[in-house]
């Protein structure tokens, strides 16, 4: 076996851990519940008893480059501390590097989900093949990450790839921010599900409100299920997540020309629900992308501009992710091989 | 005399030239009218001809660096050549540095005027102690330039920057460039001058109305002078500039996490007139401009945060640009400087 390392990805329900070699072949993946309540300590514990049993059983054949962990908060790279995290509590301002690193003896790295998401589709996902990338993750909410030169842009703070807070809707709803109208508003789940109750409300009488009324547990996946089986309002409310992504989309595309975008998280499942009205907001709003992609032979009013004729530039890509829930495991599993002993 | 430059500002009614020396210092300056009409060939004798004299009287004293061109338009980099630049015709695709390199024998660096002002900020600026910043340049367009890691971020095929092109309102009025409500149409002069007529046409007796009528050549200069002098109409106006430049900040900051985003172009002198709309906006909008940022003292709802507090967090500024016009001059002259040898 190649030379490898141990990737975890700490969410809010489960706890996932993998052995990846460094050609990213995942050796061995392990998934556990996060039992969040029983405390920091108790996560940690059970996080640090399974990194051990993978760790021992591959360490026979092959040596461990150490172990990077993503977690959903604000990480200061610097200390190996999360500095905010709404769903971990306790965690804050506790060295939880050290502490790892002092039970397991080898190095540790601590870095924010949407970057490790980022960087696993960068290594081994859409955007394999550039050494720039974006990838917005659509879940609960809306994150991201930014890969420039082949390295995580952290930003100042730490904070970048907040793409879930641009702007869409200047007017918009209010946002958990103090923003209004962000993204994630509409391409989370959560958003998505907001606006499927204000249509039933809307519209009490419609297949929508039925099925929205009679559940419950009323979901994103239930509205792209009603969307595949043609619902009109269901579809709808896809086309305005599109739109909306491809706004925020136009703006990244105009502020930074990276050669591909990925979107990601559970709600790109609905991909064929939402893409249609991206790409046509897209090639609208930016004439960078317009500039930059072959216009859709379908759309005989759009030429291909003579800049993508004459072969002088790279492509624009926006594309769906590659490794689904398995692409913060690979970034993290990353993140020990690139350190170059750098933190 | 240390090692100089020479740095080249072609805009579309100024050809302004200086030598500057390593040190920042600006050695000697000279304007001379851009004569487009008279063609391209014209255009280069003219530049060449004042290169030469300036390099002449100080290469006796000191080493000669290069030269540095900064043109409004998207620049190939590698080849030395101007891809599009509708205010310059007959420049797409010729060799320009191929051609001023054989005429003076020295290097010749050509880059976009927006990345050039950028750099010149970041170098003897505004920026002039960060490695990251990006320049909004809000002139007859809304322009701009991203250093990331002190060098010009170009994006995948030389187009990044483009500020004036976020979406700010995605209802907006109809852009050149196809998107709806780009930042340009409300932070350009041009884009001033047309609120300023709508005012007019819709309140035809007002004092803004009066004088936009009397004046052909009404302006956003005359604009602020009527801002200055109190006018309601035009200090709303001016709100409105800094209303929308602060949403795309917020969406800058959200993204990027840089550490300072510098304001400059000719509408930049209206500063008093339209920052206290933007910085109202931009701490709103921003959850990371509000967290890395002590609050306004006289804001007494809002708290400094507790990441400000603890001194976790390094401090996001938005401030004016400080060199003027002579940005474009001081980057274009940096351009040699900083080119190792790299083209």
């Amino acid at each position: 076996m190649n030379k490898f390392s141990i990737g975890v990805d700490l969410g809010g329900t489960n706890l996932r851990i993998a052995a990846v070699d460094q050609l990213g072949g995942l050796v061995e993946k392990v998934t556990l519940g996060t039992e969040l309540s029983l405390g920091r300590d108790h996560v940690i514990d059970d996080m640090c008893a399974a990194i051990q049993r993978l760790s021992e059983k591959y360490r026979i054949s092959a040596p461990l480059l150490g172990i990077g962990i993503g977690v959903p908060g604000i990480v200061d790279i610097q200390n190996g501390t999360v500095r905010e995290a709404v769903n971990l509590p306790g965690w804050a301002d506790y060295p939880v590097r050290a502490e790892i690193e002092h039970r397991l003896k080898t190095i540790v790295i601590i870095e924010n989900d949407g970057n490790v998401a980022a960087l696993g589709e960068k290594w081994r996902g859409a955007a394999r093949d550039f050494p720039d990338m974006a990838m917005l993750t659509l879940g609960t909410g809306v994150g991201g990450g930014l890969i420039l030169g082949g390295a995580i842009w952290h930003g100042v703070n730490g904070m970048a790839g907040e793409f879930g807070h641009m702007t869409v809707d200047s007017e918009g709803p209010v946002c958990g921010c103090g923003n209004r109208g962000c993204l994630e508003l509409y391409a989370s789940a959560t958003g998505i599900v907001r606006m499927a109750r204000e249509a039933a409300a809307n519209n009490p009488g419609s297949a929508l409100a039925l099925a929205a009324n009679a559940d419950p547990n009323f979901s994103a996946e239930s509205l792209h299920n009603l969307a595949m089986q043609g619902d009109g309002e269901a579809r709808r409310i896809f086309s305005h997540v599109g739109r909306c992504l491809g706004i925020a989309l136009a703006s990244l595309v105009n502020v930074l020309n990276l050669p591909v975008y990925v979107i990601g998280g559970g709600v790109s499942c609905a991909w064929e629900a939402f893409a249609p009205a991206l790409f046509t907001e897209l090639r609208q709003r930016s004439v960078i992308y317009a500039a930059t992609t072959p216009s859709d032979p379908s759309a005989a009013d759009q030429p291909t501009s003579a800049f993508v004729k004459a072969g002088a530039a790279q492509k624009t890509i926006v594309t769906r992710a590659l490794l689904g829930s398995d692409a913060g495991l690979f970034g993290a599993a990353r993140l020990p091989m690139i350190a170059n002993g750098k933190r």
